[in-house]
């Protein structure tokens, strides 16, 4: 197993990866001993893993909250039915929160952790890559608004991670390759020696190797630490982590929530990303190419399907929370593991990207 | 004027106390200079002080969202539709909100400020008594839930806080007297000389009287600044602030909210804590009932209304945010200025002192 501290000060907290750790309850005693535990998970997630989490923690007295599964779930709807079901059980402030699953119920669940009696501690058990290497780390929590993803959420850190890597050997092919994009992406943004790792090792990481895996996971989770450590609110460098999340929210909007899952979206974008990173003279040719190639070896989407209307694409940009007064800051480039903040590139070179990738 | 700093680290912001202030852009232009600026406020309080305060501000494009008045505003459902309205108008995150109104809109203002694309600044610009005394200090933010007030919420401390001790002329005389069961508040938990002040001015407060007000609204602001800075997130001291409020969350459910402002309802759960004290044998007979007069001295409620059914709001009280997993916690008074927050109390003698209250 191991142990990646998250240096947030008074709000530090450890992430746990290793094989099996669902069923290693001194882990999470520090946290949860004599505290009132719901664990909010989902259908799926709920019939795999919650016998073995309640099995661990050895009590009787849990309450399950359990949702359907899917990004729709994502709601302030969802929210509200959750806290509802909280206080119907005079669950109290001393209480702690459990997010057993993938990235949808961490967000949800963190956000009502934030929220409800206006904060109590939770916990992320998350299940997913996407969930592992992303989504569970660096306290960010969200639900969906008709107008765009995340627009209603906090920075609500948990009080600790538990990455059971084991979990992974259960997802579906494709949840699993979406996770990849983003682990892709650290090397991109920020650790071009983990990018070039991933390329040598790509049929191991396709075939979930376990040894492979808990380093796979832990560079990630390094990786997004240090970012998440500098910048905690994303006032500068933790924007970085976004890198074709601005193209890939779009393409969400525009598909519909679901149509794609959020790390093929974010396969596209990065694509995007990356060709706009090259006609600003910003990332050598040969590099861009590398982006597509190792997205691809994994069956992950490299540019919008065909038919999407660029136009649409353009205009869901703009509503991203990301959006500034007049301009709108793209994660781009300056190399292969070296990402940049930028509003200062000419806005027809961004449409002409997005008009090409949508032309395929 | 006044300035006052709430001393919470990087949290840190001034509260600036005077009459007039609204006309004074200077106090704000540091926080909000080439910002976009979304002001939220109610029907009421839009006619009486909205103008002036664009004029000072001096901007044109200053979105204007106003709501209806009052406290069944203040739920999950209003919160939503401002998110959706800033959304509409793609109000970015660099933006500021100016909370203008009482304690509904600051609660709500500052909720929406807290989770609005995970949080954005805003700046208090409370125009009632209660607000500027209490719910504008200390960042806690909140709307309420069909099973209890403020259930979900959060600790998000504004930028600055402008207390505009002119706007206090224009109260109706009910609220202004709720506000005054809090000022009363700040003597009886830890300032017992501005308990004697009070007394001694009894009359000059009641008749707003200008030179009093800032003095008034100064010292309450400095004891509950003082309590935040030492206790920002209420996991000890700051939990003495919530001297009544048990009594009186409880009262307003099982009244219907509305139906008492919430400081005649803390005034009538402050005799019953109070009373409560005495049979303990902390608080002097002749101090408890000073609270009674000086209550009365400002036409406030000291009890339920006839025919208050007690066992409804000694269940009530549980549901209360502050209830334990088994034992509720009270604010009790270990003299007159000093309060201790206790679970140690026989529940029979509680069971007593409500019986009695709402007996009358």
């Amino acid at each position: 197993m191991n142990t990646l501290n998250v240096d947030l000060g008074e709000r530090r907290y450890p992430i746990y990866i290793g094989p099996g750790l669902i069923n290693r309850p001194e882990l999470l005693a520090p946290v949860v001993e004599n505290k009132p535990l719901a664990v909010i998970t989902n259908e799926v997630v709920k019939k795999l893993y919650a016998r073995s989490l309640l099995t661990a923690l050895g009590r009787s007295d849990v309450l399950m909250i359990s949702l359907a599964d899917g990004e729709d779930q994502k709601t302030l709807a969802t929210f509200e039915s959750v806290v509802t079901e909280l206080l119907e059980q005079r669950f109290d402030r001393t209480g702690i929160l459990l997010a057993l699953g993938g990235g949808v119920i961490g967000d949800i669940a963190g956000f009502v952790a934030a929220c409800y009696l206006r904060g109590i501690g939770y916990i992320q058990i998350p299940t997913t890559l996407l969930a592992q290497v992303d989504s569970s780390v660096g306290g960010k929590t969200a639900v969906n608004h008709s107008l765009g993803k995340n627009m209603i959420g906090a920075f609500y850190q948990p009080a600790c991670v538990l990455a059971d890597t084991s979990t992974l050997q259960t997802l579906p092919d494709r949840e699993y390759r979406a996770g990849i994009a983003e682990v892709i992406k650290y090397g991109l943004i920020r650790d071009r020696k983990f990018f070039a790792w991933l390329e040598e090792r790509s049929s191991a990481v396709a075939a979930r190797d376990p040894d492979v895996m808990v380093d796979l996971i832990t560079r990630s989770c390094e990786n997004k630490a240090a970012v998440v450590a500098a910048d905690e609110r994303e006032s500068g460098i933790r924007a970085t982590l976004n890198l074709g999340h601005s193209f890939g929210h779009a393409l969400e909007l525009v598909l519909g929530y679901g149509t794609w899952l959020h790390g093929e979206a974010i396969a596209a974008g990065m694509v995007m990303a990356g060709e706009l990173s090259k006609r600003l003279g910003w990332l050598e040719p040969a590099d861009c190419d590398r982006i597509t190639t190792l997205l691809r070896a994994h069956g992950l989407p490299t540019r919008p399907p065909p038919g999407t209307d660029p136009q649409s694409v353009l205009d869901a940009m703009t509503l991203d929370k990301k959006m500034r007064a007049r301009r709108l800051p793209l994660v781009l480039l300056k190399s292969l593991g070296e990402a940049t903040v930028s509003a200062d590139y000419p806005a027809d070179e961004l449409e002409v990207v997005v008009r090409e990738a949508c032309a395929g």
